[in-house]
């Protein structure tokens, strides 16, 4: 490695930022990826974490274990806090990274529309740390209401209202049904599964309303079966203590609201003066630079990427960061070797959703499956696409676990003891 | 179950209160176990999981899941505040528990011999949380050293003292010592193995001390030919925020403190108004029971046993704590028949204790191994132990690519989103 090749730095280690290392291995740069986590996170699984059928490590992966083999790349655990674009500098909480070429692939965060009261009022999954708070969540008021001997209060503790029925919302809602029936009702003797109430609130006429028809129909069905209260056409005007206040003025009950409404980019975005589009991702050029700096690239959820060919923005999908990272780093080799950089071409190799056990959507473009197919469908693709051995095959032993004994193994509520923390993290 | 069934009441779901519940499974009485926490955790895994080698998953398990099938045992989650002794009921932080028949298996806590300073200056390695803290903690550590470029305050981060060369001590330091060679020393490319200081103060000539010879010895030869620098007969004047200092009047300088020193009763012994042993346990009668209170048993590292054919308290071992468990659970049964309790009698069927991959020290009376065929020995008996298929798989799963790959796939720096946490827990 020459201390004469340029500095790329890549802000991510998610899939956009992962995809953009990898795609640099044979490019002659010296790259540093920086991360707030020292591990990437398989976001797929996540609803599978928060719903105890899989432990944090099945659903993430050590960053600097996947990127070790690259030579030219390092990686740096820190928040980054801004960048100066003009120093061509990024800012973290540990040190300035000075570079020749940025990646902003931060990534997206929850959106509460405005409605930051919301962010404590509910519990999001939208990162790992937020599905084991979910699952501790979910598994302590299970414990609560073991303790309830007023039905009316344990009707509270056991209701449950999920805000969205896109991909996210709809795959928690159903495993979170199937965790209950499946699981919970043997762990707790005295638990009837009437007693817990599950609300999906959607926006449109069905949930994952992005699927064509007959899915969302399908899913719609799937759900319902599986004793998940769909509410149609239901916007959220307010959440309080008590759950959800609709816009009609009816209310929905819940002592744990689950906030899967909406992401935005990450927060870093807003501090950047840079044009910022639709969810306040910043707005790219189709070659994916941003505006009066042809050397930063913004990729995956933290852009707004419009395709020639598209009206739409392309939507915040892992398929959409893996392509737009890939595309970033292609676009920093042509720029070294004095080339024209290309624009960016989505290939859309379909999208899947599950809700529970056995049933899943799938559209992968004239193809379009639901129920057990597409449940297949999306066992085999998803461990396809998760990296490693060991890691299949925890996964695979999970799901036989879940999905054929019913079981769900980790449902324990723990996480590092945090008493004493602050002042062994003033050390550091 | 009949209500007029006798109620007993088990507090604390580690090993002596599972073995004393599994064992009233057949006595005509109506068991609730009571924990803070809602898992069971097979403390012989704890160092493995604070040095990135198993998951939290695979060192505990949902106690209800071992409960369910035990058709006259229920479990309550909540923190055990007291014990009103006359009016026969357990105080906790919901609700109080009245019972007939009590058994306190509280468990231990670590024990700071007067200096409380030493809990904020310090990691434990006592349970669960202490585990997951310690590992987050040490992999912070060599984040934070990657951005370090001044070699003092590299060698600084990378220090670490463990205080205590039990079988905790020792386990951990010799895991640690392989977790930085085998694994970090390929994730960190600019890390060199000679920078990682590993101290293990020890106040006996050698560590693991109540090993028979020459297994003490062997255990301190394996410790330094993993580079882990044993200080014999080392006593800890304090802690502070560089480390250790001795009270021969040196220091060892340590970003990270272990401590593993010494285990004491739970702190609810301290207010039962209760006679006390050693290491502030509840002291028992031969027959397990406390003094002046028939219906009251103490097993387990809770209480301090003495055999009639031993003079010493037996120590604060696994086998201990099932064996007193069961027997208490016996014992109850023989007073609901109206027979006499039977004094406990400890059969001792060794112990173990490893110094990372391929070496562990076995004392199984005439029978003391050291070395590769100890380790086998500790893998066999460990994996034979671990209940339940899964567990076994996903152990087997890790060890093999820890042991064999010496790949540690846990080393993620992870935990449950904590903000926002206060407001959710007021609605539980």
């Amino acid at each position: 490695m020459s201390a004469a090749r340029p500095k790329v730095v890549i802000v991510g280690a998610g899939f956009a930022g992962l995809a953009a290392a990898k795609a640099l291995h044979r490019v002659p740069v010296q790259v540093t990826v920086v991360d707030q986590h020292d591990y990437h996170t398989f976001t797929p699984f996540l609803y599978q974490v928060a719903t105890a059928l899989l432990e944090a490590d099945a659903a993430a992966f050590p960053v600097r274990g996947e990127l070790r083999r690259l030579g030219n790349v390092s990686f740096r655990l820190a928040t980054v806090t801004g960048v100066d674009l003009d120093a061509k500098a990024v800012d973290t909480d540990r040190r300035r990274l000075p570079y020749d070429y940025l990646v902003l692939a931060a990534g997206g965060v929850n959106a509460y529309f405005g409605h930051s009261e919301i962010a404590g009022r509910s519990l999001g999954l939208n990162d790992l740390p937020e599905a084991l708070q979910l699952r501790n969540a979910i598994l302590a008021r299970l414990e609560a209401a073991a303790w309830a001997s007023d039905p009316a209060e344990r009707a509270r503790l056991l209701s449950f209202a999920v805000v969205g029925g896109g991909p996210t919302g709809t795959e928690f809602a159903g495993a979170l049904a199937e965790l209950i029936t499946g699981t919970l009702t043997r762990d707790f003797p005295d638990l009837d599964r009437s007693e817990v109430s599950i609300t999906l609130a959607e926006a449109s006429r069905h949930p994952l309303s992005v699927f064509p028809q007959p899915l969302p129909a399908a899913a719609d069905r799937a759900l319902r079966d599986k004793g998940v209260r769909v509410r149609s056409e239901a916007m959220v005007a307010e959440v309080d203590q008590t759950g959800l206040r609709l816009k009609d003025g009816t209310t929905v009950p819940a002592a744990t609201v689950v906030w899967a409404a909406g992401v935005r980019a990450s927060h870093l975005a807003d501090g950047l003066g840079l044009r910022l589009g639709s969810h306040e991702r910043i707005a790219v050029t189709p070659t994916l630079q941003v505006d009066g700096h042809p050397e930063v690239f913004a990729v995956g959820d933290f852009a707004e990427i419009r395709t020639p060919d598209a009206g739409q923005p392309l939507p915040m999908l892992a398929q959409v960061a893996i392509q737009s990272g890939r595309q970033a780093a292609g676009n920093i080799g042509a720029l070294l070797r004095g080339e024209t950089p290309q624009p960016f071409v989505y290939k859309d190799l379909g999208t899947m959703a599950t809700v529970g056990r056995g049933f899943a959507v799938a559209d992968m473009g004239p193809v379009k499956l639901t129920g057990q197919a597409g449940f297949l469908a999306w066992l085999v693709v998803h461990i396809a696409r998760i990296a490693g051995m060991r890691n299949r095959s925890l996964v695979l032993t999970n799901w036989v676990s879940g999905y054929l004994f019913r079981n769900r193994p980790v449902r324990l509520i723990v996480g590092p003891r945090e008493t004493d923390q602050a002042q062994l993290q003033g050390q550091r």
